[in-house]
């Protein structure tokens, strides 16, 4: 321990000492630490990283007062009990993606991503400005939770195949992994669609348990080692263009927290989708061109193939109207969306248009 | 004072007087307050909407520990003499665009924007995973600097007009306000190119001391009124397609803060980006539409304009180049932007496009 270390130290324990008799409870606060479990193996590109990012942030903020135990899938819970760990208050919060959660409810696939939905700026102008958190708590206290955002994947690659995708024919009968309503959308197109967690995909892909898969994208993948196995790599997709990761913690443990620790839960986890988004998209190229130097070909899907997800996706959103909070979800969403694309076009997407145009990149 | 702020200034209280014989500095940093100041009038939206989440993110997170005493221009000192005060001490920090001081050093316009430069994510892949941020640190030490980005206004609006731009010719000889190294490019198209600080632009475009100008985008300009004396609107533009802004604290100001408000500075200013960015693209399109309500004309530049925006910029950029600093600069952004966009492209970019092709929205 250095002396400065010393000091702040013996500070807070005169404080402590101190202020005991009038204020034990804050003083409590002061050297809390929460049990977070995840979904993510330790080391898993993207997501492990925006957990671990989540933790050092709040470490840092807080000045040790409010450490985060990260526990990884098996370590306390499996990768896809987390939600009801954290709901039961066996653990006090989770990182995961929410649309593993749709079979607890379907909104929550809108804090992940959804068919034909936001990019990661269309989906972070949705939640904090254009009434997303709001709904993201509605959405939590029925199941006790309070979520954050905390991380973004960026639009997330069409997927690992065997061989080339021709037609939309193409996914009858595929074992694919896909979890969210993009899965039902593949299912629509006669997919055998399976949910399996991160750390299980690789050896499904090997055994020929699937045919081929989506995880995030080329620095995501690459970690995960899928070019050794599929060759056919397609970089865009229709199911996940933006998709969120979230922090959700058990609502009583949240009502619980000082103001200062409620502050720094928030404040990380926007600072987190800001530090990871960022790292993932400065590396997916240069892992893309990896990926390529090792025989993956890359390929986009033809535009018969996005017409029949747009077909698919409609359907599978329109099932899920009749519950009156999705319906609620999906209209706030959509109606954010559309004018934050809008002027985004208008904006970025001529810029980009025109810089790719003039400077022949 | 509610109970429990009572409870908290007291503990405070009762910590600084057990400690004080032991750690006296300490506890001196414990309730430090820094002077910032900006750029910005109050009230200028998306400008200083950052600067004020700032203070707000700071002082949350901090519990009060650290809180920041903003000055608005001509409160303390000018709009552009935030960098000289904070360099010699006048002033603790600033919170400004960096490229308003590029007279003090041209490397200065990367860390807000470059002609044909980055949009607000590949900006910010640059300056977080691409060298970015060690660059804006060797830079600030030789002005006494440590410098962050905290806030980034989306891409610009290519600005306002008397009359629509039919050909490069136009500008020749137009009065227009434009910064940083745009401004150094419409000059070589024969345009007459001032910077004024923004708190005086609507008088200046009304006098007609300006034929036009370029000020940020739909919100913040609606809100500066420009709407009222000039009808023409450029929805793109070539000069900022991501200008980030940023806080500047005193190098010797910022080495002597403890790691804690280090960390709460450097991870508010990641949050501010994040919520104030996404704020500003959430509310540009209903701003876009009322200001076309009032009769404004939004328009693109034609192609061949673009064409001799790109030949006018890269003139500006190899003018610079006899800097070493600058090159160095320049050569890692243009590295990580040429990464950055090519997979953004392939993911992002594609993905848009079929959303809009197959939702035809």
């Amino acid at each position: 321990m250095d002396r400065r270390s010393f000091l702040r130290a013996s500070t807070v324990g005169a404080g402590a000492a101190a202020a005991s008799t009038l204020a034990s409870p804050l003083v409590a606060q002061g050297t809390r630490t929460l049990t977070m479990v995840t979904s993510w193996p330790r080391g898993f590109a993207v997501l492990d990283d925006a957990a671990q990012y989540l933790v050092k942030f709040v470490g840092e903020l807080s000045g040790g007062s409010l450490t985060i135990d990260l526990k990884a899938p098996g370590e306390l819970v499996g990768a896809f009990e987390v939600f009801d760990a954290v709901s039961s208050g066996q653990a006090d919060m989770y990182h995961s993606a929410d649309y593993y959660f749709i079979s607890q409810h379907p909104g929550y696939a809108y804090f992940t991503a959804v068919p034909f939905g936001g990019t990661a700026q269309e989906v972070t102008n949705w939640y904090h400005h254009g009434g997303g958190q709001a709904l993201h708590d509605e959405l939590g206290s029925i199941f006790n939770l309070k979520g954050f955002l905390a991380g973004n994947s960026g639009s997330q690659s069409g997927g690992w195949f065997r061989k080339e995708i021709a037609s939309a024919d193409d996914f009858n009968g595929l074992k694919f992994r896909m979890p969210g309503l993009g899965g039902q959308v593949l299912g629509k197109l006669g997919a055998s669609v399976q949910n399996i967690p991160g750390g299980e995909l690789y050896q499904a892909l090997s055994s020929g348990a699937l045919d081929g898969l989506e995880w995030v994208g080329p620095l995501a993948d690459e970690r995960a080692g899928f070019q050794e196995v599929a060759k056919v790599y397609y970089t865009a997709g229709f199911h996940e263009p933006g998709s969120a990761l979230a922090a959700n913690i058990n609502l009583d443990v949240w009502n619980g927290l000082s103001d200062q620790h409620k502050a720094i839960l928030q404040y990380a986890a926007m600072a987190v989708t800001h530090f990871q988004l960022s790292e993932t998209l400065a590396n997916n190229g240069a892992a893309l061109a990896r990926l390529q130097a090792q025989g993956v070909k890359t390929l986009q899907f033809p535009n018969d193939v996005w017409d029949a997800f747009g077909r698919a996706s409609k359907e599978v959103m329109d099932e899920n109207m009749g519950d009156p909070l999705f319906a609620k979800i999906r209209e706030s969403f959509e109606a954010s969306l559309a004018t934050s694309a809008s002027w985004i076009q208008k904006s970025d997407g001529f810029y980009v248009e025109q810089r790719t145009r003039v400077l022949g990149g």
